[in-house]
């Protein structure tokens, strides 16, 4: 006999496939509108969420309430804060969601091969696309806006401790959308903050196109080891820069105290500095971070430039700090910095900052990562930096899309084959 | 303490782990070649296969007199068989793909952002391809060289009715491959037969970068309910073909013919015919069928065409048959024939038949396959056909790539972005 836990288990893998399937069900029918009608039912939905502005900050402040009793920490408290600011924020972000390009439908290529027969390739939406975020209850609106602009529908999973927040922003959304004629399955927030619901999403092959896990690096290695359904997810951003002995120093300087100090919790925050040691200007660019807070571990080379500089160990090379934290190693040339992020790279974002371009195309063509830099600070890895519109992540893995994700990395494509009567011989 | 089966289980994953590792470092320097000298590999590659005839085809004698002792059907026999045309046309294929154009180093686009970054994108190689496959022992070389082409190394783990087979053959393709500076693990053989090497390679996360399945449906079946690594493959391919109102009633009937009979193991092939109730040619259509040795299995309307056809089944809807069978269906206009491939279609190719444009249209946009057709036989699915020259496989998963998959689908890209200096404020 199945024991209570197993049978609620259950209940909710069922729970699931019906939401699942209600997706499904409404992509289909958000696939077959146009562009312009998706972009108005998105601008609608912008109101609605400005509309419930006093409903959606009073949710907000039960779960604040509730986070605060629960001891949850003062970084936790901030990124679950919403205010007047913040929630205008959200919605001009839906807004301008609603006025990016709609790649669906856009021919990637044709072709006539010898058979007569006319080939396209059109972009179409993926399907149904499940989220798994933690406390950000702006998640629930931006990642949402960026399916259904591409024509697909959304599954939910908020964090618990946004419980109230999201259902707030979810309810508004819906309404907005629905007064523009999605239909409400288009977008669901899954009504249980059961943990078995997360599993469930994950076995979920066949019915949840794709998951895109958002939150911290416990989540996103829980979503990949165990999703039967294809992941787009980053789940470290080891950044690297290397200062090539060409560098100018001045450049390299700003460069990388903006790479690690701009903001630190960001994935794109460089991790590793790499400083070739022939480059003259060392001493004044670890200075400068020294100077500005940064606790810098470097190798006995390292150290030997200035002595606030403490020892690094092993496992600095693979850690994202994600806070004033800098590793350092000095390295003999192009090749071995190239080894060193070979090694230890996270395949997020890698610069380097030389004025040979020799050295730099090397680097641009050889280094394997889903972003390559030259003469830039990885802190500029960013959809919204690369002119994207927003982003529903940075992806690290190899298939589909990599680096920022937009609106192109939420579609496929189908093969249109037209003939006049064609049998194969 | 471990048992002996917990051992070897042990033993088999750190093989593929090594391996593994001697695949990625090879190729890190395939990548490194330019396209004219992968080309110039593959050529020798091809004169290497040729020089070795006499040793393949009596290694592939041995496979053959294993399989009759063992029982192998004539199929199976047949699928295993080489002989010196089938030999020289896998030798001529491996020359093919080298005549391809080279994905690796395309410019998908470029973009100049406010910040003044110059990004482009750039297809890379995806990095290291586990191929699983059954008893064909052509797919060794054609994988492995289309793999080569891109810039991506090549686990091949064979079946164990062609061992001799496969193993020779890859010693010649290595040997070739050598001689143009391939490095030797650029394409390695899995040398166990040992089951535990296919887990082992389906938990290769991380090392493995992509596996493409090739082979039966329990093959792919399995590997894509087991694999940690995405997987590249089409598990159905039950195909559907239309006759709307207002076709051609001679194109239908030939279309229909060819669609089904023309080869009925290739999953192109049609598996259910949907004959649209007030389309006037379907009694002849029928007729051509049965006259040409298809079983026909048809609902009530169906039967009442030609007194030939049998009852269907629930089951036969969703049944890629690969014979001369066929389920026919009689559906009410359009929209009741899309509703049909909706429930039973695994999404690889669906064709209308009509002369009419705007229900063509309908039914390109709104069938959500891999491929949809407009008066043309669905035996036309294939990388051949679509002028991709070669293809490793077809692809009816929505991530990635869709369809007919050759080099370009063996490609990912990654973003390379050139400053002058700029810090993100």
């Amino acid at each position: 006999m199945a024991t209570i836990a197993q049978q609620s288990q259950q209940d909710t893998a069922e729970l699931i496939r019906a939401l699942a399937l209600a997706g499904r069900q409404a992509q289909r029918r958000l696939a077959a509108m146009s562009s312009d009608e998706k972009a108005e039912a998105l601008r609608q939905a912008a109101q609605a969420l400005r509309a419930d502005a006093s409903d959606i900050l009073a949710a907000n402040a039960r779960d604040l309430a509730a986070g605060e009793a629960n001891g949850l920490s003062a970084a936790m408290l901030d990124r679950l804060r919403l205010d007047e600011a913040r929630l205008e924020g959200i919605a001009a972000g839906v807004e301008a969601v609603a006025a990016l390009p709609d790649p669906v439908g856009e021919v990637i290529d044709t072709a006539t091969p010898a058979n007569g027969l006319a080939l396209s390739r059109v972009r179409v939406p993926i399907g149904l696309i499940g989220l798994i975020y933690e406390s950000r209850p702006n998640v629930t609106a931006d990642a949402a806006v960026l399916c259904v602009r591409a024509g697909n529908a959304a599954l939910l999973r908020g964090g618990s401790e946004a419980v109230h927040s999201n259902r707030a922003i979810h309810a508004a959304l819906v309404r907005g959308l629905a007064a523009g004629g999605v239909p409400e399955a288009a977008v669901q927030l899954i009504p249980t903050q059961d943990r078995a619901a997360v599993g469930a999403m994950l076995a979920a092959a066949g019915l949840i196109d794709m998951i895109v896990p958002r939150g911290g690096k416990g989540l996103v290695a829980r979503v990949q080891a165990d999703a039967r359904v294809p992941v787009l997810a980053h789940l470290d951003g080891n950044c690297h820069t290397y200062v090539h002995t060409a560098a100018d120093p001045a450049m390299a300087r700003e460069i990388a105290f903006n790479a690690k100090l701009r903001r630190t919790g960001i994935c794109g925050a460089m991790e590793t500095l790499l400083l070739d040691a022939s480059f003259a200007g060392s001493e004044a660019l670890l200075g400068k971070l020294l100077d500005g807070g940064c606790e810098v571990r470097g190798d006995g080379r390292a150290q030997a430039i200035d002595p606030r500089i403490v020892p690094v160990s092993d496992e600095d090379w693979d850690t994202e700090y994600l806070d004033a934290i800098l590793s350092v190693a000095v390295v003999d040339g192009i090749d071995d910095a190239m080894a060193h992020i070979a090694r230890h790279s996270s395949n997020h974002t890698e610069a380097i900052i030389t004025d040979d371009q020799a050295a730099a195309d090397r680097f641009l063509a050889e280094v394997d990562s889903a972003i390559v830099m030259h003469n830039a600070s990885t802190q500029f890895a960013d959809g919204g930096e690369f002119g994207l519109g927003a982003e529903i992540g940075i992806a690290t893995g190899r298939l589909h899309a990599r680096g920022p994700v937009a609106l192109e990395g939420l579609t496929t494509y189908k093969w249109l084959v037209r003939g006049s009567g064609q049998a194969r011989p």
